[in-house]
């Protein structure tokens, strides 16, 4: 008798994105006249930038003919964007990451989803909260989470670290052994990053204990201050402990064309066993590869134009946050991220619950955001804004939060 | 202390593919002036139909401009290719399966690998024997196969069935309980196919006994003969214990593209929980769609003139598996496989081990092929040739090998 993976009926539903479009439907049936503005969605809206497009027509040309025709690719990704990613996003900024620690994938989902599949079951994990749902679902999964507790709306073998205005966003160290840390800055869904000396502790913590840093950078381009590292390889040590992941998503629109990379150091040894070696295995058995075109693509934004051209998007995304952040703060509210992120993260007035704001934005002002709730306990009382859709929509949204709180 | 995935230490090294390319490299450096044909490789070389080619062109443009640019997709696949698949690959051949049956993927091997993700570890896992490597692998990595036997070539807890011209390449059915079935008809590496009745008699046994069956169908396309089902929904029962694996790779030269399929039946129920609910909460939770451009290829297959370009391809491979059985069989080999399949298996003569085999058509002919034996040993005593090459290759090919069989 074949037995299913009994973890799975242990998850709750994931209800925070289809709450939020149930709403929003019984909302606008009611009310068929009201333009509705989408704050809340972490997808891009921009295309891609024409270097991206020169790249694939030409990747699909290539696919035409016999001579230029690829079949099965490197499960690891294409020199050519291996490679460039190496140079452009590491060694260019002195931090040095050799072309074969760059495993290229369909995108960052899939590998913080799938890299547990190189750790044992027996891993205390340790995420932030409010995080990001992957690291936590797809742990429980895997059986690492232990049992689900609807009173804490946590998992009983997880450690939770709460990350709010109260510690300023920077999660304490854990008084207890963690093994496996995920780390996201600049933050999903908080917008708040970490910055030198708070990611020099983590690095510190996890090689004195043995632990592994599950860094997730898919944000790395929305950073404006100094002394915030894009990466955690500029962090002395760090290459015996993390593991990076990287999107093209926000850097260059990929949420569709699905294109990601993993850093492995080779210097990252756990149980006697090389984590770049499992990786490896792991990626040529179960993976056959991203796309030969997207791939092309990707590798586009490491051209000069490239580069400029995603820079315009990133600019205007980064204007909307700027937007965003002026205007609720001009109304008096309190807010954080924008600065490094797309991501702003609002606290609700007058100690309303975030579903409730959520609720009063939908209906007084036609903006969809979403509730802090949705992303862990400590997310209540905040709601999360993004700075993905169009300029004139997020000015208007703007406008319109602004006169509403004016009314509280 | 993070602790690893002690299965991964258990895994034997993955030398097939590598250790052909080492004798071969060293073969050609030796001899420069030998003109290689390679016959070994499961790799398509056609381009891509005009059909496909104007559809990713189309999908390309999409992503250029901000009223048509896509993010992200459904993690299913989208509606146009799941509809376009359903329709034409199974309700058009009187198989009634359901659009959110299907999902979509970046390939079968992806699919045929992660699908253990939602079956719990205590499972008894039986493959043919040769097989195609990742059933076995993947299991491996999830603990289920025991322990690897350097004797026996094999691992202590999977269930080997032999697949040989003594059985008629039909597997038997077990004679103790097993509760995962792998089953790839047409099969790689033998070339041969299960009929109506055997497979039958494999849907009635999984049945009785709550098993499923893996069901990998990705050379379909290459059946000729009736009696030999194109998906295991054509048999009475099977959408109560089968999933089925399908792939663009040989169908539609996707192997560099990537696009694939996975058919979990919602009457799929094991340990009281719906799989198909289940790999939907996988696929959303692990994985974030295939690309968009790709599944516009894709989609295109099923146009009418997609239609007749594929097939035109397909008959291309068609044409060199006649060309290469023909061939052997005139040389008075023992040739199995290439009526249903892109695969010709080739009994070595005089009972030559198949790596001494391998070496004398690389020396004596410069044609590389593959040695059965490294699909597992009763693939021992086979080699492996493929109708994907260039059709004049193909021919001198077979002119070369008929040449050094005359001469033995």
């Amino acid at each position: 008798m074949a037995k299913v993976n009994e973890n799975y009926q242990k998850l709750p539903g994931s209800y925070l994105f289809s709450e939020i479009a149930r709403r929003t439907a019984e909302y606008t049936e009611k009310n068929p006249e009201a333009k509705m503005i989408k704050m809340g969605i972490g997808d891009v809206t921009r295309p891609l930038a024409p270097a991206v497009i020169e790249a694939m027509h030409a990747a699909v040309d290539d696919m035409s003919k016999e001579e230029t025709f690829k079949g099965y690719g490197p499960e690891q990704g294409y020199d050519f964007l291996r490679n460039a990613i190496a140079e452009n996003d590491f060694r260019a900024h002195g931090v040095q990451i050799d072309d074969d620690e760059i495993f290229v994938s369909d995108g960052a989902k899939s590998d913080t989803g799938n890299i547990g599949d190189i750790l044992s079951v027996d891993n205390k994990v340790a995420v932030c909260d409010p995080v990001y749902p992957v690291y936590v679902d797809t742990n429980a999964m895997a059986g690492r989470a232990g049992d689900y507790d609807e009173e804490t709306q946590g998992w009983t073998n997880i450690h939770y670290m709460p990350t709010t205005a109260e510690n300023g966003f920077s999660p304490a160290i854990p008084d207890e052994k963690v093994d496996v840390i995920y780390l996201c800055s600049p933050n999903n869904p908080t917008g708040t990053v970490l910055n030198n000396e708070q990611l020099k502790a983590w690095v510190d913590y996890a090689n004195a204990n043995d632990a592994i840093i599950m860094f997730d950078a898919a944000y790395e381009r929305f950073i404006s201050e100094p002394n915030v590292p894009h990466s955690i390889y500029e962090i002395e040590g760090a290459k015996t402990c993390a593991i990076e992941f990287r999107s093209f998503s926000k850097t260059a629109g990929f949420t569709g064309a699905r294109c990601g990379y993993t850093v492995v150091p080779k210097s990252l040894v756990r149980d006697g066993q090389s984590l770049h070696d499992m990786w490896n295995r792991r990626q040529t058995t179960k993976f056959n590869g991203a796309s030969y075109i997207i791939e092309r693509g990707a590798a586009a934004i490491y051209t000069e134009e490239g580069k400029k051209q995603i820079e315009e998007t990133l600019d205007y995304y980064r204007n909307n946050a700027k937007v965003i952040k002026d205007g609720l703060e001009s109304a008096g509210l309190e807010v954080y991220g924008a600065v490094n992120s797309p991501y702003v993260w609002c606290k609700t007035p007058n100690g309303m619950g975030s579903w409730e704001f959520f609720g009063l934005l939908l209906e007084k002002a036609n903006v969809i955001t979403t509730p802090g709730a949705g992303f862990g306990p400590s997310g209540e009382g905040y709601i999360r804004l993004t700075a993905f859709g169009n300029a004139a929509d997020t000015v208007e949204g703007v406008e319109r939060i602004k006169k509403l709180i004016a009314t509280l």
